[in-house]
């Protein structure tokens, strides 16, 4: 799964890319895999005390760009929707065509449809843009690219099925690291360090390691076997 | 379940908070409960004869305050949009965050999410909103508010699986009455009073009662026991 | 399920209504059903090479003129949204409304909701509009119409169930001809042709006849038996 | 959907062809439709007091009787087996193939998949018997035999969806008399009666008649339209 | 949930009732609740050596004899079905039924139906038995008995939803200690222990406490709400 | 995915193996993959001429060891279940368990659960298997032997969702000649050498090459990544 070299991820906001695969993140730039993150909302709702209001956004860009040191990603390509702002419409859905075929990436990870509203609309078009992108059509948002395979990964709610779990024992701590940089969420999701441990504990008993992320790979195309 | 002190309702279009609940509201306003309705659709589409086209909108406001009488309803907050145009966006998910904050309710009523188009939206945003109204969030929506449990209710379509039937025999009399009282809506919808009584009378035999109504309680979010 | 006087099909793309059903079109204009289609893109994201970019959807309203002769399509109600910028909301939803009241269809064809974007938009409201043109409501867009059934047919999915097989045999050479006529269509999708017959014969051999069209008739809403 | 000549009800206990589509029997009977009935179960546990544990079998047989007269059934087949003892294995699959190809049926009814074990099992087997009866195999078991169509009746659950509502008002009565006549049940399921009747009041009334009974036809298998 | 006085618990296998609810079993006993579990299987596959094979069914009956003491259960009753040939027949459902009416229970605990065969098939006949024992029949089985409550709870799989959470921090070290009472097993599936601590974690995290357990009450049967 | 150096088919009746992967096991034994069938039944249904009854059994016998050549299978492991008799018990389980920890595949091929009954048998225990024998339990049914992956194919429904398209071309005149040394059963099922064409063209022509045989990769069991 992760024998690759680039990898494209695309989620709703600053935290959920931390939150759903920081460990697998690490693990991949750790080896070497060019790993580029795509992110739709700018945290504008994430504030705990009203005199914040105005200077969320900014926090969450200075948190973001820590992130990218410690976890090593590449590039980080952030745009300004409202936390609950993210639709999946004609813009959005270029926008993720765009990305697919200018990063060419292995390998596509993103929400899982059974997310709450806005995760729910990433995953929507970021799942039919993983095949459209590979169409020979709209040559205008770049040459036609097909990645070879889509994971889901979760945040908000359990994966229903899991088809991999990532061994990330020695990118935890990088993981958790990552998760204390984005500061401010810690304090609007209560006990988020605590329940980043909790799954990757329990992902990781599931898969006879200490600690583990899990994914499920899409089926939704098929693969062909020559 | 209504052994409490307030309750929201949200609903699309005016009159289906006497389909889906009108008995069990009343109920809960005479046991002393405060219940307050939000409503999106202002009704601009229910007219069954072209020359009541520019009036509907005021006839639906004048019967929705006959309704509020006779069901005793404590506040309807209700909007304009057009029948047929309930958008899930930032929006109306903010206002769902809102009003939760602002009334403070028990429990949340809603739509169930295998209606049609505008009763999907709402069922759609009320179901993440009762759930991100406890987050420690966007404050200038109001304090966090956790209610304590979500309905569904039903009114095009039966629900799929009943997990609550309240007897409304001492209320259904004000039920047909508030129905009534919608009198636009008893020709747009043929049969309307006869499938209310029908409806009722089914959802009483399968509780062994006389007269029924059939609620879905959300299982997506856990309650904690301690 | 053909035995009847008018179809109307509510297709995304132009070449839809070919992939999915030219063969059982052709069959019922041979026999004197009239029948109209409306389609809300324009095609413009259908082309293979940047300087068509400017002439795709003059192309595609040429391609589209030609097909309507070869398959003996009535009208063509074709509107101007873009290939991916088709929205389930109050616009399109009246659209379907008033062409269900203005052609008054025995029965309705639409997309399958397991598709891909757009085209889960139009099964979606395509499927509401079926059922809400025979309520007696929204006078200003034609008087209410009840058509008998709505069936689904499939573009890129297979149908999960298939409810009905209709017999092309007589004419699965207009359809392969007027695929043929969306010759920009035969770039974009490499292998159309070769996909247009493999599934012609798959779903003839699974009906015992040469070539086969895979229907689902919807199960929504009840028939009543009198 | 009923103008047929022959029908084939394949039901779990005695009672359940009442419950579930008395009315639809006695309507085809009185058209004049040869109505057949095969029921596994031989009522062993349905006695309310232990000094009829002895006789129930025989009562519910008497009874049985007069239900025949009552709905005009033509021939009741029935086994032997407990109420809480209907396999879905070889012998049962083989009488379903049999009694299809013996009565050769232009419809058949049986429960739906969502009720509970026994009912499940008859669900089933009748299922991939309604299919397999076609078959050119088996033929010690009968000629093979192609009935058109499936149709699911409620008895415990109600239908997710419902495809058809037979208008059962001219025969309403004779369901009740029916029910009455499985006299031994009436005090097994209090408010057998008031469900009957609460449930053909709602049926009745999303069809627009006074009582119904509802359906799903099967969409398992295609039928082909030449 | 837990402000009851007798549950009753019924699982496939010696020590599936730790692995599930260990931590809420002596979370009820020690409040004083008589905690009733029906076990089907003996255990006789769980062995790693090929000589503890004639040995393994009593040494788990040892075993679940300490695990009772440790728990604080009242009584089990253990058959001595094979670890995978449990049934689900009349006879098991019998039994289920019995059970049922014989301890009373206000809740009882089972299986989730989205696990493996043997705890699939307890899944099913005690979600039909919880509701089968209140009916007025089969009288020999004991008098009709109506719990308030089903709840299923997770062994194999993560349960798809949960609807309750129980703190489980006291009585963790408790759950740990039965299941290390269960020494044969422990070897069985590597790293069992570790999985009950994240999983406890994981479900802990969710609910903002230490350690948690996750249950999904049963939606299938109505409550009635007076 | 074929890159192995041992398969392991599991199917019900003697024909099954062809239809749904005739065309992979000919592509894997020519690459020199040792490919083993257990099969279950015993093909005494099969008979479309009451003279042939009792010999229909040895006739498809000897049907597969033609088969067993043409295909290059290693090992046929016929069971004698009838063909509508093949349970989902203890004893069948422990045969797919043994089959597994007997052959040492890579990977299992095998019904997939959406089939008709026996199938749905089948499909249902080797999933269980699978993962079951990798257990260190039950250790006279042989030593523990995880496969690394599971895959259901297609004989009576299409699968709903497809992760691999297998290039047959190369070998789909094999699946011809293997279908027609299964001479017994082309009688019985009326064109199935065109619907092995038709959905071997369909297949193909959804994964860019001439013939193909469609696959689905379980995810219910995670695949851990180090």
């Amino acid at each position: 799964m992760l024998n690759i070299e680039k990898a494209l991820v695309i989620c709703a906001h600053p935290d959920d890319e931390v939150l759903g695969l920081g460990g697998t993140i690490k693990k991949m730039t750790n080896a070497g895999v060019e790993v580029n993150v795509l992110m739709f909302a700018n945290g504008n709702e994430g504030y705990t005390d009203l005199k914040d209001k105005e200077h969320i956004v900014e926090i969450r860009r200075k948190e973001r760009e820590a992130v990218k040191d410690i976890l090593g990603i590449h590039t980080y390509e952030a745009y300004d929707y409202g936390d609950y702002a993210i639709p999946a419409n004609e813009t959005t859905y270029k926008m993720c065509l765009q990305a697919i075929r200018k990063y060419k990436p292995d390998i596509v990870f993103t929400h899982y449809w059974r997310e709450y509203n806005t995760h729910k609309a990433v995953a929507s078009i970021v799942s039919d843009a993983f095949w459209q992108a590979g169409w020979n059509a709209s040559l205008d948002l770049g040459e036609p690219w097909k990645a070879k395979s889509l994971y889901y990964f979760e945040v908000i709610e359990l994966l229903a099925h899991v088809s991999h779990i990532v061994d990330i024992e020695a990118t935890f701590e990088a993981k958790m690291e990552a998760m204390r940089a984005y500061a401010s969420q810690c304090t609007v999701v209560s006990g988020a360090l605590q329940q980043i441990e909790g799954k990757a504990l329990m992902r990781g008993a599931q898969a006879g390691v200490k600690y583990g992320e899990a994914f499920l790979k899409s089926i939704d195309k098929p693969e062909v076997v020559r």
